[in-house]
């Protein structure tokens, strides 16, 4: 591309000197920008047919413009398609390169339209292409998930509170907490792109425009549900790049959580589970070790994407309308969260499916720490008729006359139990092994083996049903 | 309310000392949570209510609890009820008066459940009417912008971009930018009431229970679609707080922006807006000033939001399940956050119904800055057949020419504009005028007043519509 | 204090109306503002005698102000004193009450001076006196650790990578570690300190003033270096505050790690440590729980403190000089921050000094992982002449052959030990052993226990030095 | 390179499987820590010399090792060397192709170092430089800052609280307000630099190393002050990067007030300023804007720094010590703050020098909206003898005389003055004239345009002092 389109800028009719180079760095856009590229002719060659069904170009314009835009588009993808900083963007390095190719017929091109409202389609085109990725990458972790959880419906493991051993439960149900976390950040994706499904062609500079414009038909084009309904909200809106931003923060942060977890459980005092070769790594001086990269790295990049997000609120605070050239500020921060939540997404499916389980040490784990003293408080309760606050208060004692003595609940003698309270009878034994207390948590929702499985069940329904309607929809 | 109910503390039976002071600074929360008081009782009514339903407590002992709680409920209302620190927190004071009022019976109540749901119930609760109150200060504040923009719809004031002039715009199209960008926000309020409509109790410590509760009973009781399906989830989200946050977020942005533009069109070189002495305010120092404090005030006020947001979104971040104690910090930055939400929306609500506009200084501002000089471009593109690039480097010539003469664009010559370009006629005049040409834009959400118009009738009969489906919803 | 004060509200000449009932409650300060209540009284002090100093008032009219304002201060602290919201702030409460005590004389204390070198002053006061406080703080802190890393210099543990057991440490190493980040945070501290101290007196509302007024005077009385030099800097500048809270937030960071860490060790698969009882809690619902609730909290805080200095970050961006309402959002970030770092620190503080150290567990885990193959590679090198990544390599077989056995490094034979290599001789078995391992690594800031004690000597010296800097500076 | 040297993994001898194409994509720091190459090489030279030094490798490979190192410099300085991400990082890629140049003595460099300190000198080395280029920055700006304050020490324009109109000042002045910021802004990169003056080689993997090193040595090869003093904490310790972070962020802050300032003073309605062509530019569609693009970056660019510095607290919360892979998110953060912040201060120096500044605009705004009624004021209490709030009070009342009258306040009459007090002379009308305003603000640090040369003059020593210390420091 010749320097001679440099010359050529949209403004060159106006101003004396060129700018400065410190302002060509902190200007142009092309190193970040070119990624729409795609969007940006998709627009273009919406726009150029509906200029011409309107009858505001002629048809013999449009198709010169649109061979031309294909051209571009197979130059770029091609890689031969040569960006200059000077042409400041995406926008003004194709339309020059258009103006290359087809000559005058170009400059009809944006009739009609502004940098503004174009800008504003690219980059909604992409947000709501990258949530379309982010709904099927959540689908692909979905099923890792209910896959694992199905396999591990009735294993063992200890239930945490404050990470100290609470009550036993399943790895099973502990996975089906992640799905209904993954299931509540796949319904915020949905709503975002249910919001942000409007078409910004046609609002122009910020103002509308006198051209007889059709901005239905180029709404339809390009696949959105209609077009916007306030031109100079159109231009000066950033909403969607800010929710697709806030809704990866908070499935950043339920990846985070399972991060922290699958960290802890791989130290050797755990033992509960142990990552395969292709998600961790060795150490440079210390040749015994395997490291859980992936995971703190998915629980690390959650701050970035929060970053990304402040950043992004940060430059929209107090901006006037309609549009202030901060908002050029928006893209990199929606790429990088972006492009670190599709690889934290794809990380942990792999994790996730990977994952070798130590059920033994699980089992044995949740039968430390006194796991089954509510099941003592309850039997209290339901069998000796005490109130819940005297049954826990007795359990209490029990707990600590088996620390004393270090031995398990389940060893202490029934005298010594009678001890504390004479209600207490050898039936009080069969609540107090953890096999016994998970099956016995058969509420809605809780941790019995059963009731896990029914949950899977309906997920699996859920995610079939959501499937084919993506299909259909 | 005795010391001796400090005493009784719930995990009195195994500790030896008494927790430090700074433990019981920094681990108490009874100064905060206290404002869970009604969802606390009315959550314990429910569980109660249900606890006898299903014969897991005795009618007669459920009778002496409601009676109990409601005991307490207007002794909190009353003012006369005595808050401990020493007793944590709202559950704990709660159920320690209980046991005063109804003795034993009291220590049935927390049958089948944990300070982990109830906690959860509590909280999830009060931010559900919370977003319901956040709704209707958005009906509200829509209501106000809808009646100024009726008025002002063919107001003409300067368009913006980059705080300079850039086409003429009207008034009423400004507002309007504004209800859409707030009925986003209320359909985002609206998505995240629907995804935490379901009730947590039941969930208990983590796992579920062993008794025989009725989970769908108490959810319905409770106003809430249905129960949460997983029991660990229940106790460790709160994605229902961060989603909360980030709506309020995105919703301070849009105040901040209208609060900016308010603070710059009531400087003496705009002259835009005067606000009534309501809400203004004087110097200590300068008797003359008359200061935007309640714009200033907003504007910064979302500074305080996005802190309560990034606040929670890290102390989630990378949190085991389930319960942490780390959790307990979820409140203090959604009561902030809430407090600062209404108050933001309520003073603007205010500011809006009560601005007063000068008419005169806007459209004297519209018509500086060659703001019509697009119009001279589309008409060159409409009227004398030139590709828009050609007719914006034409036009960039003219007021170049216009700049140097110090002049108007209307007010140059036709022999001077000829000599810019010579297919240009008389009928250049029509278009440049800044009334002609906020009449023209009538593109679908353009600036034309009858176009803006349209749009305030459609939103007009969506508010009806919302209003009468809250009605009956 | 009477409703009459009210009406003689500041701008009372001007406003026909009075403010609405939300702009007070959105505009009002004193409910956090009181708190400044002595350095306002204070700086109102130094600022009437340097007004009677320079003959700008009489002594008379000074002797009547400093009376009424010590009558003033002596009401607040007896909780007699009446704030009333209408007032506004803790500036015009005094002030109001200064004019009932005095009459009229209380008009001349205003003289060259504003609300915004006033508010200025009395904020930079309390921020400096919170620092200070800090430094107090980290020195206890940083006593307490210097303690319990001198009984645990020789306290064998694993040294940790990626939660994966590395190379053995000493446990007082791995607690000085923390008093290096405090050192720094206390240095942080210093550095603050010394930029803040420059008196805004004087200012006035932005301009400086026409009175012959004596800078160095006040600057002098109240504590400052000297006085700041640019009016409009002075109204206009937080960073005192930012960089307050920037310090925290770096501190707290610090403080969150060792939380991190203490919740992770006070579990049983660890069981390295055991809080005190006056640092747990137990549970509502399972009567076995001991809870590392104040780590958790501390862990957590931390989210809060950042949440604060994103707050005023963003409230200052873009903001045009010099003093806008905006502003008035300082303090309770800073307040709220303060608070929390204050009692961050203390708990910190009483945690170290109960925490019960397993000896046993720290030793045994520090064993397990074949934590001394580092020492096995560094062995190959020094005594067989290995290059460092050969040496590497061959420990790397050796581990893998020690886990195929599922024993311990140094229980291998010597005969397995040559098969990987056959320089390795019966010497290498002494490098295998944990404290053997341990006391090798003398390295400047290495782990053995002598250069554990050499660096907990120097900060002894250190602390002490700082310590009697403090009392004579 | 050869893909031989990817399977030659470290860790190679262990791992059955290698990683996963995402566990790469995840993994590899390669893409940014590049930028690291002359860092990593300068330490690498530093070590391998210290080795020789102290025996610990023999001279001969000291010297194969330092030429391989060498040739290794050039490639990469020369565009020649190819990286490679199976490689992962910066670290492995100079040591993998020594290994090609050099053979078996390359693996020698790596003894007594891992990379957890390797790392750590290198970032540390980088963000030291950063800083003194930061330090370097600042100083250029301070120096067009000051240019121009001495122009316009004089020239007058209204002083804004609020955004309106409060007491005539000097743009010097007001200049010299972002003077005394900046001037913070560095003593806060003297103090960072200050404080992360220690080396971290040495502290190998966490626990220090058997090998008779040389700590002091390396870190006075380095450059450093000394070496660090805990080998543990010098391998987890960000506080350089965060540091850096929160300092770019202040200093952001400072400047993003300043082009909020140049983005309103360039508006048609203030026309205080002109930004020249090389600092602004053009619209697409509407020929007659000149838009302050570079200030409004400026300003947006905030925001990423901001969210840098949010990132990496986040990262470093709750992380336990020594190395976490968390870690690897610190540099990306890092690198975009400063090649921000570096690309704010050269535009921001760039647009200061070319600001073209319209006098008459700024001293007829000066003059408007009752500028001098703090003088009014202030000659009450001077001259009539009334305490400051009554002559506050009395000028509220001339005030709202002279808007009723649409008049300045010196044209109200002698008698309308004396209505309101009589004992206004003749005299008061010197001191309601802007210049005599300004002239008479003499107070240390006030507007007066002899004041404010007193502090440009004491500015321009305090760099010269500064820059000669940075030559012989």
């Amino acid at each position: 591309m010749s320097e001679d389109k440099a010359s050529n800028r949209m403004w060159g009719g106006r101003f004396a000197s060129g700018p400065d180079a410190v302002m060509e760095a902190i200007n142009a856009s092309i190193d970040f920008d070119r990624k729409l590229y795609a969007q940006d002719i998709r627009g273009s060659l919406a726009h150029a047919a509906m200029l011409a069904e309107t009858g505001i170009i002629s048809t013999e314009d449009e198709q010169k413009i649109a061979h031309g835009l294909n051209t571009i588009l197979s130059e770029i993808e091609a890689g031969t398609f040569e960006f200059s900083a000077r042409l400041e963007d995406i926008h003004m390095n194709v339309e020059a390169r258009l103006a290359e190719l087809i000559g005058p017929a170009a400059g009809r091109l944006h009739t009609a339209r502004s940098r503004n409202d174009q800008v504003a389609l690219d980059f909604r085109l992409w947000v709501k292409e990258e949530l379309e990725r982010t709904d099927q990458a959540l689908s692909r972790l979905l099923g890792a998930f209910l896959a694992r959880a199905e396999e591990h419906a009735a294993t063992i493991m200890p239930g945490f509170t404050h990470l100290q051993t609470a009550q036993p439960v399943t790895f099973g149900h502990h996975l089906m907490a992640y799905v209904e976390m993954l299931g509540r950040d796949r319904s915020r994706v949905r709503d975002a792109i249910e919001r942000l499904d409007e078409c910004p062609l046609g609002a122009a500079a910020l103002a509308g425009t006198g051209f007889a414009i059709d901005r239905h038909m180029t709404a339809e084009a390009l696949g959105f549900r209609e077009p916007t309904r306030n031109s100079i909200d159109t231009v000066s809106d950033r909403d969607f790049a800010l929710e697709f931003l806030s809704v990866a923060a908070i499935c950043a942060t339920h990846l985070s959580r399972l991060a922290e977890e699958i960290v802890i459980w791989s130290t050797p005092q755990f033992g509960f589970v142990r990552l395969s070769d292709a998600f961790s790594t060795g150490s440079s001086i210390m040749p015994q070790k395997k490291n859980p990269d992936a995971a703190e790295l998915i629980r690390a990049k959650t701050g970035r994407i929060n970053g990304d997000l402040i950043g992004l609120l940060t430059v929209m605070k107090g901006l006037p309308l309609a549009y202030s050239k901060d908002m050029q500020e928006d893209k990199e921060n929606v790429f990088d969260a972006a492009e670190t939540l599709d690889l934290m997404l794809a990380a942990m499916t792999g994790m996730i499916g990977d994952l070798e389980v130590n059920r033994q040490a699980m089992k044995k784990a949740a039968g430390s720490g006194y796991s089954t003293a509510t099941d003592l408080a309850d039997w209290l309760v339901r069998e000796a008729g005490l109130p819940f606050r005297d049954a826990h208060h007795a359990t209490g004692r029990a707990v600590a006359l088996a620390e004393e003595k270090k031995c398990a609940l389940e060893k202490l003698s029934l005298e010594e139990l009678q001890a504390i309270n004479p209600a207490i009878t050898d039936d009080v034994f069969s609540v107090l092994s953890v096999s016994n207390s998970v099956r016995s948590r058969t509420s809605y929702g809780g941790t019995a083996p059963a009731e896990v499985r029914r949950q899977i069940r309906n997920w699996k329904k859920r995610l079939k049903r959501d499937a084919s309607a993506a299909k259909s929809g």
